[in-house]
């Protein structure tokens, strides 16, 4: 597979106190040529499923051939494994704790624990092997390293439980499994469930048992201030305000439960 | 007009939940050697004047031929255009709403509507024109593709109101126009009007009424904690506190009305 | 000195009003192939020392002949001067008001005043010298200008009085001097210090006189919620929460006293 260039950085470490310059310093030692995108830096601290959602949705738009380099990773310094794999045509490196289980899905073409320490930046802090250990070895991929010299191949397997939705010929009952910026509820129902449903304005949305009127194409297909459930950028169901929060507007966040049912 | 190969993106999509990522890489899938320069993503939510005022301030410090994507699309999904438009000696890409309207002044060479879909992403988001149309499409443009070939040539129309300053020979009435993060309060006074009114510490500023002292050069002109008027890096009068917060401590914001007059 | 072709920038600018992307359109006019790094922009306004701290910390990351712009300049349009230098093997711009103290630590190997008015971006903003001095001369280091062509050589004496540590054969007093984003209290206690004092688990911490545990290896070396005291990231003594925040749990920030005394 040829290398884009690209390596993407998602992390929980915020942009404020220099870690993710010393992670992309650390890269641009190996891959001077490297391209950097940072995919998100806020996510709140620890959260792993904040993180997987988020490259796990944005992931599919890049090149064939980039690195991604998730660092959300509560247990550094434990016996954790780090990972680095082929998932489809891309590259994920990363802790093995949840982060890269969407990987799975994608269809891991081969994996490795990150155990070549030759590759690493010496010495190795015990708290920051996000600067240390990950960085380094996400430069050498994006220079085109085989895997066999990052470490040991190994079998990747899920560790987090998944949250499906039950979907019957009359109805889908998901979550909400994120909130953006602008307060829009992110569920698991995927636009194909809802295309299998019937799609369009014949499906009525509710959250927590309160309705959310039925599916709309665009947010200002309601008046501002309205709730609209629509597809969004995530191609999910999300329950938005036209210009507004529906986070805050129905107290509702990440668990929350949402119905779709055919219209009667 | 030879390209510079640097696109800046301007939207109000925040960093935390890698929107801005997503149509970055659409852009990198394009043009692999994009340089690509975050003007602002943290404008709230749909507020367009404050990234056209920032947009408009800023782009003239980029070199000739520089794509500008700006996506603040409260009406995304609707039957609002989405344009491309050459002004000056660079080029510019977002909704017509508002957002290019300081690109009247710049003077408009070519404007297209964007028409082409055989350049978008597809499938085209309903709710995420920036990643599926914008962003390829100012990718293109930075290739040096044609106008033509991205959609219909069409009239570029003011759509917001201007904010415009009452000015005399003896005083200028403008006003707030945007609050920066420093608390600093610019006004849409510019450095050209105070020097045609005399310049200098002969000009009295008020806000709201209220005394804002001489006009001053450089914010240390006045004790920590002082208010001082001076022609800032926006080359438009603001209002500032030395070390401190201008907009708490007057409690004005966008909108608030300015005055400099002439010592009697 | 060979060049990397990198700028980091550190600012106390934020992210949102575009000062950042002004300074970057100003380097890339000049170097159109240099590579831009964020080392920060959220530093509290005008808090030099910990911009200082910051830069210190992650430079070191960063490949020989890079040059670093940093803009905390509570002074601008003072008559405190604008410095170029080379420390150890890169290079280092900006006000010269104790943000480049730690440089003379590092071995200051020839200095300039930044004094070249030809190099500037005309016309100069009395309150934005990041954007019109320090941007284009940095640029043009990053090209490989000779210092000698920036501005006239100089000495650099220390601006800010150093916070040093007090140490003995039986114990390091030291002082909090940064807070990262996690809430972790990030001490001016070396590794280097634990070590000579015997490192590891025979040393005990404390907080203000509060006890903060024996020194442990990582976050996730004492149970969730639990107080930690370890060497992080930046190769000092920290104290943190595991998977929590420090700073508030303590009411603690910089300035604060930390002991490190062996067990007896």
């Amino acid at each position: 597979m040829k290398r884009s260039g690209i390596i993407s950085l998602l992390t929980d470490f915020g942009t404020r106190d220099g870690y993710v310059a010393a992670i992309k310093a650390v890269i641009l030692e190996i891959n001077p040529l490297a391209h950097l995108i940072d995919m998100s830096h806020d996510i709140e601290p620890q959260d792993v499923r904040a993180g997987a959602f988020l490259l796990s949705a944005h992931c599919k738009f890049f090149p064939a051939g980039s690195v991604h380099l998730a660092v959300i990773d509560p247990g550094v310094g434990t016996d954790r494994r780090l990972v680095a794999l082929q998932a489809g045509d891309q590259i994920y490196v990363g802790p093995d704790n949840g982060l890269l289980d969407f990987c799975i899905e994608l269809g891991i073409k081969q994996a490795v624990e990150i155990t070549n320490q030759a590759l690493w930046h010496q010495p190795v802090s015990m708290t920051f092997h996000g600067r240390d250990i990950l960085a380094p070895v996400a430069s050498h991929l994006s220079l085109g390293k085989p895997f066999q010299e990052i470490g040991t191949h190994i079998g990747i397997e899920r560790r987090l439980p998944v949250v499906s939705c039950k979907v019957s010929r009359e109805e889908i009952f998901g979550q909400v499994v994120y909130v953006d910026r602008f307060g829009n509820l992110i569920t698991n129902i995927s636009s194909r469930m809802l295309r299998e449903l019937g799609g369009g304005e014949h499906l009525e949305v509710s959250l927590d048992g309160k309705n959310a009127g039925t599916l709309r194409s665009t947010y200002a297909s309601v008046p501002a201030g309205s709730t609209v459930a629509v597809v969004g950028g995530f191609d999910r169901l999300e329950i938005a305000l036209n210009g507004g929060d529906a986070c805050s507007a129905f107290g509702a966040g990440v668990g929350a439960s949402v119905a779709v049912q055919k219209k009667s």
